[in-house]
């Protein structure tokens, strides 16, 4: 069985036998010039046969492909890689991977960069402060492009810049002109709720954030805040993070101690509602909607379970994913092309935790 | 500024003369060369500096890090992966991302191999047909070793086999001794949640299997139904899909038509479970666990939330990922190495839905 040699596109014949031995791989793959040997062809025929768009004729194609099929022969995509300047790889940074969020941005991403034959090299990270870290990887692996679901500084974002790595931001929006990003409008969405809470007449409110080092609660707790600032209403601003068991404990806090008992909880994640609203009606016995008004925001499958059917804003999931993929790719054929920022609306989900006029 | 050009380990400086400019990379990166020249050593002893395990004198290595902190230098992965005939580059191939225990799985092998300075590529199918498919791309990348958690058929196997890319199947089981596999041993453990339910007198069982193409499930639905056989109870078995939605459907058609009513829903997932726990207290203001009890498969997040505290199996997740994980690189640095199956147990978190006596 022959091992395989890699050998760089146009190096000279000479360059090629003087190639020493310990180059090889392991393993017992075919080569490209094996294919040609059976084929009858040249090399840089079968190498043409593999690269999309490449001239090749109908006959030494199906000469080359049968050979090809026959020798088990793969094009290296690691080598061609190389060669190209392209390893269609992709890096997907991604904090929180256990929100429940994630899975389905994973599954999108990787169902939208497949039907271009793009792979990605999965980052996860504990908390945003690992980017760092993260990126000293990235850069050892020659990845087209970058989809961050994680929050850099500028210094990272020049880091990207100055390798010319194309950089799409998922739910984090910069300032800078030089970055390119999809968003939802978290800021947009919490204010239009909580506006829909106040016409409903509500008074008293608890803005429950998420950690404070997420972007996103930022903008959804700053979008709750300024449309309740300087009106005549209570509002109690709590330190969440995200968890189904820290909204319980607050909660708890909050219907322990409170004088009146607050009559809206806006949650800046489905899961912290779906764990206060249990608390409020197994713990509390609170009638909601009719006391108390629970809502949420992300549009997680749970939130339309039957005990649930939960007031909350669905971002358009699928359709920002399928931006910062067009965008990324968009990017990587035409690295001069100007940034990008799309912001999306997210969608109120009437349910019946809240009423919203 | 300088562009970097490739140069394989070994190759005389006339083949690197005669190496045409046509293989350097777009960009601005720096060499080992570049290197080399700033901190006045060999490239190769640059070369040893960036090798794991590699001797190299403590004054060298300062010199070194010194110049590639000043030039920005970074070792490329790939390059070096196409050189040692390592990547470092592991395959995950994973079906159903969107099921809930998917996300815990992947940010736990991210976390493990990361330890080891791994990455994962991630590939996704959308039902276990499409290997075939993935596969033809997983052969294109020189990925070190496959995390399988998706059905295989032989030739599959042997297809990787044959390129000497050691495989580890996640909750997967093979009668043949040449597959190494981590696995819950969900046989035994829906087996020993219905022993208990019969046990604590439940006579009317419905066992709620997921998709057909599932050998998860089909485990835990054979573990019941083996448990079920010859004993003087009734049995439904009905076909379910591990989704919420579905299991609704089914339970309201089991409640609308069975007579007499079971007092026992087993069902092959959490999901599933919570959809029929919902559906039973909402739609048929069923008590439970007193007239029907109700238990899953999983141990997700949501099966401890307040409103649920399902009765269910879980998974011993964190130290199956840690498994599979150890397998795999032993099998890299050892492909020489017997294949291995572990099995683990699952333990039962007694909740509230039902009583196993």
């Amino acid at each position: 069985m022959p091992t395989e040699v890699i050998y760089l596109k146009g190096m000279n014949k000479k360059a090629r036998d003087n190639t020493p031995q310990n180059i090889t791989f392991e393993g017992k793959r075919s080569t490209s010039y094996d294919v040609a040997r059976v084929a009858g062809v040249s090399q840089s025929a079968v190498s043409r046969c593999f690269k999309p768009g490449a001239s090749v004729s109908a006959k030494t194609r199906a000469k080359v492909e049968s050979a090809a099929k026959a020798l088990g022969y793969q094009p290296n995509a690691i080598a061609r890689g190389l060669i190209s300047g392209r390893s269609n790889i992709v890096g997907v940074l991604i904090t929180e991977l256990t929100n429940l969020n994630y899975p389905q941005i994973l599954a999108e991403l990787n169902r939208k960069f497949d039907e271009k034959n793009i792979h990605i090299l999965l980052f996860t990270l504990d908390s945003e402060s690992d980017v760092d870290k993260v990126l000293e990887k990235v850069w050892q692996y020659q990845v087209d492009g970058i989809i961050a679901a994680a929050q850099f500084t500028d210094t990272q974002i020049s880091a990207c810049q100055d390798r010319n790595i194309p950089l799409v931001f998922y739910n984090r929006l910069y300032p800078q002109n030089t970055v390119s990003s999809v968003c939802c409008d978290h800021y947009e969405g919490e204010r239009s709720l909580v506006e829909g809470l106040l016409n409903n007449g509500r008074k008293s409110f608890v803005v429950m954030s998420g950690p404070i080092d997420s972007s996103v609660s930022t903008a959804r707790t700053k979008g709750a805040v300024a449309q309740l600032k300087g009106l005549p209403v209570d509002m109690v601003e709590l330190e969440g993070d995200y968890s189904y068991e820290r909204a319980c404990s607050l909660t708890r806090d909050v219907m322990g101690s409170a004088n009146p008992k607050p009559d809206a909880f806006v949650c800046t994640n489905d899961i912290m509602a779906l764990g206060c609203l249990d608390t409020l009606r197994i713990e509390y016995r609170a009638k909601v909607p009719k006391d108390i008004s629970v809502v949420g925001f992300d549009g997680v499958d749970a939130a339309a379970w039957l005990n649930y059917d939960l007031t909350t804003v669905i971002q358009p999931l699928e359709r920002m994913v399928e931006a910062a993929v067009d965008m990324l790719l968009e990017r990587i054929e035409n690295p001069e092309l100007p940034s990008e920022k799309r912001l999306f609306a997210g969608s109120i989900r009437h349910g019946s935790t809240a009423q919203l006029d």
